[in-house]
């Protein structure tokens, strides 16, 4: 029996919130003061967000655990259902992106919880904000649109070839992909590579009280919304002309 | 044939033992003098802790290796089995919760020979007892148990989803699942997440004869007993509302 | 039915593509300036060659993700098919050797255009030149082709113990194979292991309108082709002689 | 049909080969002047022996993959056979020994070669011995032993758990079980946790015209041996009372 709307929903706010509540946590773990994990280093970081796709991916499996709206969009552009039993129309799309969102930030506010003291403690309102939500580290917005296009691409382009659903090693294969294009692709911009782990958590950054925070750089915003965004539907288009295996894995 | 009383307890002996043993054995090369290990920084200490539970799974597999007792209480809030066979009533319960704080306390002994000569020649008696148990970075009991909660709450839940049995790529999920909490959301408390894996060895300090050892920090032992405890009731709460997959992984 | 020549083709360009575009990627994260993975270190740069390989390995899948030359020569010399049904003739040969050397030079051009900013920012030539193509740390060109040798032996060999398709673990064990190999034997050479891996980038950066770069250091372009084909070659040979295991895993 | 003698010796020299090619290479990348993997650090090193493992099982799955004198000490003592038709009567067991020893040292050689005019360009000797073989950072026998008891135990142990033969993830869980022990009980001595891989290298060490080279240490080449030798032993004893699980795994 396929997943209901609300148990769509569900699943996917659960599984977004997770992703978010351990991809954000171990930037918080990393940057802000008097952490155990302080200056953790690229590979810490890439590790977190791999394996918070990692256990988000089994916390939405009844939904297909897309927890991204890019890879919706890519199922949709590919012409593959969303789950078994769930097919890509329009009810079923909104009910995907609006979970992920909301998800998306919620994870967030939780990761403010759980570092309440770590964000009182730091001084420096660039490190809170880059606990929620990615920016540039040189700042060119056709170049790092760009930059998102293609580790996007790559995300959903491979989640695509592993089948609409985890297979072989499971949700273990994502994890890596995710630490894969983190540390490959992810030097200019950070890897957003999903407007739900990105705009969530600024709009939860905006919305909650963080103490000595500053502004969440919306001028900044649209980028990694756009870049995921077209990076998706590359991906959906590309893999019609891929080659397909001659014996199932 | 499921495993009887005494099995099960020296199940849950031996691989909490092999779960303490290897866990604050990473924490001793990274914090004590003159280790190789020395420095190894946070994704080092991750990964030993992650892997730690890996190797402590296979030991008690028999008995569902379960080895944490906010995990024994995620079964039974549940309504699980605590392995095949074994259900969850109280003389069980008590048998579970009394091998793995035993366990706990017994592998760090073991740690404790291991490096003894390290133990030392270490000055520092706070880094002494870190190598036994977790303390918080920023000591605010409420928001530490608030820490130690999430955490737990993420551990039992995906290891509910996972089914109470390990699947597909084994007691590995957990060991990522581990590394991930530890990444992620152990910056503020050092992720005890598991009364045994804290109290256990909190106990083997403050009998062990170390020299130059300071006190056992009492005042925040609870901390890490009550927070997990919360995180396992709740996970096993929410595991109810949780959508399930429409076909079996 | 198995795939045809043109499938091959657009299979090989595309993985081997994948695997320059991460491989690289990593390693532009890890020198260029102004990045966020910048001096993340060895461990960081042979996991991301790894995953990268873990990556490209799924999507060349129909085509048996051969990505290097020298895989194909050690399945020609040790008389397996390239890939189900695909039998080690001229004309497929020449097929794998021409996609993959494209495929590498054109994830290169991906990389660069992903890293624009930081080659930009980028003043030293020779840091340039190391994310395309490996270079050794102790020019001496007999020892160097050593070196190349035998970390492609190691490759190759492994990789037809696993059988000529992914097996088990699936692409996962690739991977793992080559983050060793990394960690193992990179250290005088940084471990080309691949002629399409080192060429095919270093035409690229040739050809490519870089801001400030220098030479492509073509004097040394042939060791990481002469040292992978004869490791190749070795490990097909010594592919005759291993025992073969009782049972099949 | 079971290997031959000739099989099993040739499959043991060659895995053993592979395990110290990549670990002691590892050891040499980290180590030795003028390297791409300088100062890696701990979880660079456990890493890289972990994988060289991983490699290692592959290379000898014909005969079990021992690749340690102490896995066919516990094997022995446990009662298991050596490999699926091998039982372990006396001359099976001398030519594993043989076989492992001789790797170990071959594989120790090749490590030599490929890091060449790198242990030229080292200076110090005792980097250049601790290429090939362990060595304590406190020197006190007893607690030494002690440590590799310790270590060889928990990998002897854990692996007969696995069953005699690779399952599940299969060479991944030994050679996480390896980064594992590392990581967590290779602070004091290093690990060597297998006589072949210490013992073999230092005779290589001994023999080869390595430059500038100090002693092999030969008054502490007892310990890799004697420590394992009796870890190996306990872990075949304890294995008798583990409790075994309801159903196979």
């Amino acid at each position: 029996m396929p997943p209901s709307l609300p148990d769509i929903f569900l699943s996917e706010v659960l599984g977004t919130a997770t992703l978010t509540l351990l991809g954000c946590g171990v930037v918080a773990n990393a940057l802000l003061s008097r952490t155990k994990g302080f200056a953790g280093g690229p590979l810490f970081i890439n590790f977190g967000w791999g394996l918070a796709v990692f256990a988000g991916v089994y916390v939405a499996y009844a939904s297909g655990a897309h927890l991204n709206p890019a890879v919706t969009i890519g199922l949709l552009v590919s012409g593959n259902d969303y789950a078994p039993g769930v097919s890509p129309d329009l009810a079923n799309t909104l009910v995907y992106f609006a979970a992920e969102m909301l998800g998306g930030a919620l994870g967030a506010v939780v990761v403010w919880l759980t570092y309440k003291n770590h964000f009182d403690a730091t001084e420096d309102p660039s490190l809170k904000l880059a606990v929620f939500s990615t920016g540039p580290e040189i700042r060119r917005y056709g170049w790092n649109v760009l930059t998102e296009v293609v580790g996007t691409f790559v995300l959903v382009l491979v989640i695509l070839l592993f089948g609409n659903t985890p297979a072989q090693i499971g949700p273990l294969a994502v994890a890596l992909l995710v630490v894969s294009i983190g540390a490959s692709l992810g030097g200019p911009t950070g890897y957003a590579i999903n407007p739900a782990r990105d705009l969530g958590p600024r709009i939860a950054h905006a919305l909650l009280p963080i103490r000595g925070k500053g502004g969440s750089d919306w001028s900044y915003a649209w980028v990694p919304v756009v870049g995921p965004v077209v990076g998706g539907v590359l991906a959906g288009l590309v893999f019609y002309v891929m080659p397909v295996a001659a014996t199932a894995s």
